[in-house]
């Protein structure tokens, strides 16, 4: 399978601009064959044309059949992983052990949703029976259930170039729900995007579905972007980037005549609070983990600790130690882009230049660098400096984190109750800590998605009780994750059918319960058939 | 108990600026003792700090205990009923009738909320057990559920003074899923506002919570509400109301440095499609429904039907001749507001203005007219006329509706296809309609948030699976509905607990189950309690 460097519009292949853009190799520095076009505006409507024309469509496919795409889509990616995996490698220096996880991940995201919606349950089918008898007035039957919303636009994300790129979370939750996606592919990882693409497509056509159900249009700036955001075809959206590119977005699609949900995966520091009892039993283990977990893919999470929260004392002096020695090695890592090592060293410059700040770890450049290369950098302060500087809570994507030191119970509450929303938050401690610090997981559990209690915010479980979201600016809209099966309530809309005839309702409302799902029936969840009224 | 006319502020009274307003009474246009003052922005600063302050305990209220503060309000609030309907009659000239009915459905929702959260499975319980054997990484444990979003404020709406109102759908919601409320009256109506808010702040002084769980604030005008929307102690908001102060107030909290999530319930035409099967065996029937419907709280209601689209032939023009007697008959109705009957006559007179549109019965202004009066309006006009003038689907807000007629098949799918968003759309026909008109259905599905069949869309049926919601500009955010029992998802989040000790978590996750809720576990519903690890 040759690389073709056109977008996808459906079963059709785009023409694009005349400019091309190119993949960059983070170890060399240096771009890679062949080269891509931007999507032109119009391809960007003709995508979402044909978007809106599979809607009718696909969003009536039965669940057992959006099971089997979902499938399908999972053994094609995994039938040309090794080429994946090859020009992912090439396009993100993210190691093939690291790769190869990412793609069992995003195989079992695709079969995970289609689990989903093989089941059908989870359109929280809802069914109030009528009562002719009722008084003053007759209860009607009302019955409800949830619906996709139409086209929904996903952005690739840099740095997981297959789980939350072009068949990731996103897409996958998206098409479970029965709306047909336009991916916009991430830059960086054209190649890989293409590849996945095409492999989706070929799915589409496999399941004899109607082509608008998948497009993939690349673009080396941020216009098609835009443009499918502000599309009126296009009815959500999910993204996974950095703040401003974010909110930028957010803003375009609360800006439209029709302002449409747009989900925002954004910026997280994902504070770790070790507290007293955690630190005297498991000190290097803290430290060990903690470094594997700020350094792990070079730093780049969304889930990665930023922020450290130690009491004074001779075992945080030592843990400290440890993390310093740990954070030291001449170990090199090289980020997926140029901007990302650009903006990472601004913000390790910056967080050096402050004068109550200690460096520990030093991430300087050096003449021997190659490519996007960087190294960790260590940063610790005081809990009062950090309290004076709101500054010092934001992220900075890569290999570096803020240990603030000396804090006290107080200071930590205060701590806690300044915090931004973030993603996750962690605690380090004993049964006993728990308990002396409940009012500090209750501050907490207000400014995250995800309390971690013991381990490390890094590598995210895609389960059903997963919360991979949080209050604004960890995301845009904290009653939705994207990560776990709830990610799908993001792309779907409960609709309402009263006093309809059984066989004019869809399967999952009708009296027979033909799917065999959960439903609430009177206010009661049931896999049962119903009579047709409370009466009967 | 005298009114006041200030504004409550936790359990104090609020001083308000020195300029009085009044209700006016819609039958006399005449003002009503006693003046109200409007909130001062430092009282709204206060109102939100107490809120926040209220918080930490209110949302950590067991599930029973708000069933208990619901249902204390609710009886409070009917140990005042009788006084509460007289000045809501003065103040809005609803009949008694209607009153008493919004009365009993007011404390129903507030007692179907309790039910609500009595029983606790709202929440959303999932659990994903840990598995220390699986390879290639252990699998946490991971539990997720429901937590409130924080300080909420509710828009008290101008045509609903109690069920939409100080302890309306809104307030009873937002304090069922742990958030306390502050309330914005509606100026049109501020004695039964300050009657029911002081039966709620009594409430809450009789169930001993935090005094910030309720507060109440008049104003004229609208800067009290925009303050209050922009405070960032404010977490969520929700309203109903207009298209032009609902997308005003949208825009403010997308603006905000923190956007929160605002549900705004803000315009509907609630389209009517009479298929020719109903319309040969049911065509008297549904001209008198339809005339009630459209008539009924002088067609104040967000679910008023203002489209009847009606195919050509005799019984259609039967069906017309036996609407325009009806509409023609000397009934005045009072308008809520002098503003509201501004705008119905403007409405209807920018309709009457147009050459293809026939004025079937007149809502002229008459010097016989006393207070805030207005008269029906009946217009009619073709498909054609119709699906070339955008402006005819917009929302005439009073006793006004527009036949469409001479629909074929082809244009009636036009129509659905140009239609905005609505709360709700419906059809009246056979079974063998329905059958024939599928695609119909289908598109109407997209635009709407309830669809009925053989009936009328006003009168919502407060129940489980009730949809009052739909697609922009029906509501701000079509996953949202406004009644019924999901109504309380817009404010409420998801929480994840990860590797958390049995007794740090909340009790609807704890491995016993002690609240007997349904949940989630290793994806399959159970109300069984677990053990605690997958291997155990």
């Amino acid at each position: 399978m040759e690389l073709t460097g056109r977008s996808i519009i459906g079963f059709r292949q785009g023409r694009g601009d005349t400019e091309l853009f190119y993949a960059m190799n983070p170890v060399s520095g240096e771009s890679i064959q062949p080269g891509f076009v931007s999507a032109t505006l119009e391809e960007v409507d003709a995508a979402a044309q044909l978007s809106e024309q599979a809607f009718s469509d696909y969003s009536r496919v039965p669940g057992r059949e959006k099971a089997a795409f979902l499938r399908k889509i999972a053994s094609n990616v995994e039938g040309i992983a090794t080429k994946v995996i090859e020009r992912a490698g090439t396009e993100t220096a993210l190691p093939p052990a690291r790769l190869q996880g990412e793609m069992a991940r995003t195989c079992g995201q695709l079969r995970l949703f289609g689990g989903v919606v093989d089941d059908g349950s989870w359109t929280t089918a809802r069914i109030d029976r009528a009562d002719s008898d009722r008084k003053p007035l007759a209860k009607p039957d009302v019955r409800s259930m949830l619906r996709p919303l139409g086209p929904v636009v996903v952005f690739g994300a840099s740095n997981f170039p297959l789980a939350f790129s072009v068949a990731g979370g996103d897409t996958a939750s998206a098409l479970a729900a029965g709306n047909p996606v336009i991916v916009k592919a991430h830059p960086a990882h054209p190649g890989t995007s293409e590849l996945v693409g095409r492999a989706l497509q070929k799915a589409v056509r496999e399941c004899g579905l109607p082509e608008g159900v998948f497009s993939l249009l690349f673009d080396r700036g941020t216009d098609v972007g835009t443009q499918l955001v502000k599309h009126p075809m296009i009815k959500a959206a999910g993204f996974t980037g950095s703040r401003a590119a974010g909110r930028a977005l957010m803003d375009v699609a609360a800006a439209r005549p029709e302002p449409i949900p747009f989900f925002a995966e954004m910026s997280s520091t994902n504070p770790v609070f070790i507290l007293p009892g955690a630190l005297r039993e498991r000190r290097d283990a803290i430290a060990t983990g903690l470094h594997a977990s700020f350094t792990m893919g070079a730093g780049q999470f969304c889930t990665k600790p930023g922020l450290v929260f130690l009491p004074a004392g001779k075992d945080s002096d030592e843990l400290t130690e440890k993390l310093r020695t740990l954070s030291s090695q001449p170990a090199r890592f090289h980020m997926l882009t140029s901007g990302i090592r650009s903006s990472y060293y601004a913000g390790v410059s910056d967080r050096s230049s402050k004068s109550k700040i200690r460096a520990l770890a030093q991430a300087g450049e050096s003449p021997n660098d190659t490519g996007f290369c960087a190294s960790a950098a260590l940063f610790a302060t005081d809990v009062r400096t950090f309290l004076n500087d709101g500054n010092l809570a934001d992220e900075i994507f890569g290999p570096a984190t803020l240990l603030v030191e000396r804090t006290t119970p107080e200071a930590v509450l205060e701590v806690a109750r300044k915090l931004d929303g973030h993603l996750t938050a962690t605690i380090h401690g004993t049964d006993e800590d728990l308990r002396q610090n409940s009012e500090l997981i209750a501050l907490l559990e207000r400014k995250v998605g995800r309390l971690i209690f013991n381990g490390f915010p890094t590598g995210v479980e895609v389960c059903h009780a997963m919360v991979h979201g949080g209050p604004y600016p960890a995301t845009s809209d904290g009653r939705f994750t994207s990560v776990g099966t709830q990610a799908i309530f993001r792309f779907a809309r409960p609709v309402c059918y009263q006093g309809f005839p059984d066989h004019a309702l869809p399967e999952e409302l009708q009296d027979a319960n033909p799917l065999g799902i959960w439903r609430m029936v009177d206010g009661k969840m049931t896999r049962e058939s119903v009579s047709r009224s409370v009466a009967a």
